[in-house]
C-alpha cells in the first residue's frame, strides 16, 4: 500500500449538555459532520488553507482545528508542518457540537498523516485544548466526536471519560431554530451557586441517565431528562424553546432539552416515526414564536471520528 | 400452614451518601440489622412494647419503627392495631443507617401481618414517613434496608428508586470510633450553596460510581468515589477520619469517606483479605488520634429485608 498523501478526519457533531449532565454528558448524533484534510508539510507549524466557513478565523491559533493538530504536531514531536482544510457540515455556534467536531477532526487528521502518534488519551488532550480555546475546557462534544455513541465526562483534570452504551433504537431530533445565541453569553447566564437541593437532585437526574443507558431502560432516561440549572437560566434567552420542548413531550418525545449551549433543542424519541412527529409539532411551536427552524431526526452517531485516506493527489473532497 | 401470631422483619443496616452520593446513593451491609415484630391487636394505632434500647424514645410517634407501621397501617386502611417489639442490632447515630434499618423493618413487619396491603413503593413509603420525622427526609437508607443491594435514589418527589447491581467480590469495611456525631450537626455543617463547578464535579462523580456498580468497574468506583461537599464540611467534625481515610486507601482500599452523617467510616474493598488490613490500618488511625474503635468486614446485603413467621406463641425472638 502507498502511503497516503492526505489524510481526512470527519468528526460527527453532538450534543452536549444531555438535560442535567451540564458539560458532562454527551451524544454523538449521526448525519452532519466537520471534515479535516491534514497533508505534511517541510515548514514547521499549522498552515490553514481553508478555514471551512467565511465567519471562522483564518489564523491557525484561533480555529479549533488547527489549535487541535498544532497540540498533536506538538505532542507527537514530529518534525515540518501541517496543511489543512476544513470542510464545514455543521452549523457555526448552533449548539450542535460544531467547535468540538473541528476539534477532533483536526487532532484525528492531523495524528493519522503524522502515523498515530497518538492513542485515543493523547487525541483526546489535543481536542480538549482546541475547544478550551474557541468553546471552554469541558469535553462533553469532543469526546463523542472522537469515540461516539454517548459519553459520560467524570473528570477532565485528569481526563477520564467512561463510553455509555445506549439502546437500539433510540433517534435524536435536532431543531435549529433560525436564531443565534452565542455561547458566552449562554454561559454567563448560568448562576455562580447553585442552591445544595438543586445540586443533589441534579446530580440523581444524570446519575439516573447514566443507568437508563446503561440499563437501555428509555422511559428511565426521560424521566431523569430534566436539568434544573442550565435550562432553567438559558431558557429566556431562546424565544419559542419552552413551547418547543412541550410540543415535544406531547408528541410522544422521552425527553427535550437545549442541545450544548443552544439555540438548537433536541429530543430523545424511541423511533424514527416518532421522531418525525416530534420534529415536526417542535418546528411548529418554534413557528408560532416567530422563528423559521431546521429539523432533522438522526441515530446515535457510535463510532465516532473516521478517516478518509487519499493515495492520489487528485482526489481532495 | 397456620396463620402466623407474630412476624418479625429483620432489616440490613446500610451506608448512607456513598462518597459524592449524598442522599441519593445507598449500600445495604450484611451482618447487623434491627428486628421489629409485629402482632395484631383489637386496639386501634401502635403499641410499642419494647423500643429496642433505653436511649430511643417510647412513644410510638416518636420511633422509626412505629411510625412506618403506623403508616402502613393508615394505608392498608385496616381494622384495629398492632403491638411491635424492637430488636436493636445496629448502633444508635453510628451513621449506618439504624433509623432506616428500624424504620424498614417496622413497615415490612406491619404489612406481612396485615396480609401484605403494600407493594414496595407503599413500604418506601412508609419508611420514608418514618425516617423524615426521625433522621431527615431522604432515602438512600431506607431503600438499600428495603431493597438489599447498591440503590440509586432519584427522585423522592416522587419516590423513584433504582437498584443497581454490585461487583461480587466488593466487601464494606466499617469503622465505627467511639465518638458521637448528632445527624443534626452533620447536616448543619452542610453549605446551603454549592458552587456550581463543585455541583459539576459532584455529579459526574455520582454518575461514574453509578456507571462503575452496573459495568461491575470496582476501579471506577474508586476513582469516582470523591466527595467535595459533604467530607469537606464534615471532617472537622470527625477527629481521626482524615487519617483513617489515608490509612485505608494506604492499605489497598478502592476508596473509603463517612458512612452516612458519621462518625462511621467505610471503606470498600475488592476482597475479605484487603478488607482485614485496611480494617486493621482505620482502627490504628484512630487509635493514634485516641479513640478506640470497632470495626467489620461485610459483604454487601442483597437481600434487604427478611420475614420470620412465628406461628406458635413461644418463639419470641
Amino acid at each position: 500500500m502507498s502511503q497516503p498523501i492526505r489524510i481526512t478526519a470527519v468528526a460527527p457533531g453532538s450534543i452536549g449538555n444531555i438535560g442535567p449532565g451540564l458539560d458532562i454528558l454527551g451524544l454523538a448524533v449521526a448525519g452532519r459532520g466537520d471534515a479535516v484534510t491534514a497533508e505534511r508539510t517541510e515548514q514547521a507549524g499549522i498552515t490553514l488553507a481553508d478555514p471551512g466557513h467565511p465567519d471562522l478565523p483564518r489564523e491557525p491559533d484561533r480555529h479549533a482545528s488547527a489549535i487541535a493538530a498544532a497540540e498533536v504536531l506538538r505532542r507527537s514531536g514530529a518534525a515540518g508542518g501541517l496543511r489543512l482544510s476544513v470542510a464545514k457540515g455543521l452549523p457555526l455556534s448552533g449548539g450542535q457540537g460544531g467547535s468540538g467536531a473541528s476539534a477532533a477532526a483536526g487532532a484525528a487528521a492531523a495524528n493519522a498523516i503524522l502515523g498515530s502518534p497518538l492513542g485515543m488519551p493523547g487525541l483526546l488532550a489535543a481536542a480538549l485544548t482546541a475547544e478550551a480555546a474557541v468553546a471552554g475546557r469541558h469535553a462533553d462534544n469532543i469526546a463523542p466526536s472522537l469515540l461516539g455513541g454517548v459519553v459520560l465526562i467524570r473528570s477532565i483534570d485528569p481526563l477520564d471519560v467512561i463510553p455509555l452504551p445506549c439502546p437500539e433504537g433510540l433517534r435524536v431530533v435536532l431543531v435549529h431554530p433560525a436564531h443565534r445565541l452565542r455561547t458566552s453569553d449562554a454561559r454567563a447566564a448560568l448562576p455562580a451557586q447553585v442552591p445544595l437541593a438543586t445540586c443533589l437532585a441534579q446530580a440523581a437526574n444524570v446519575a439516573a441517565m447514566v443507568a437508563g443507558f446503561l440499563q437501555g431502560d428509555l422511559a428511565l432516561i426521560g424521566r431523569a431528562l430534566d436539568d434544573a440549572i442550565a435550562e432553567p437560566a438559558r431558557a429566556p434567552l431562546l424565544p419559542g424553546f419552552r413551547a418547543a420542548r412541550a410540543a415535544a413531550l406531547e408528541a410522544g418525545a422521552v425527553g427535550a432539552s437545549i442541545s450544548g449551549a443552544g439555540p438548537t433543542a433536541f429530543a430523545l424519541v424511541e423511533s424514527e416515526g416518532v421522531g418525525l412527529a416530534v420534529a415536526e409539532a417542535m418546528a411548529g411551536a418554534y413557528r408560532a414564536a416567530g422563528f423559521a427552524s431546521e429539523a432533522r431526526v438522526a441515530p446515535v452517531d457510535r463510532t465516532g471520528v473516521r478517516l478518509v485516506r487519499h493515495t492520489t493527489p487528485g482526489d481532495v473532497p
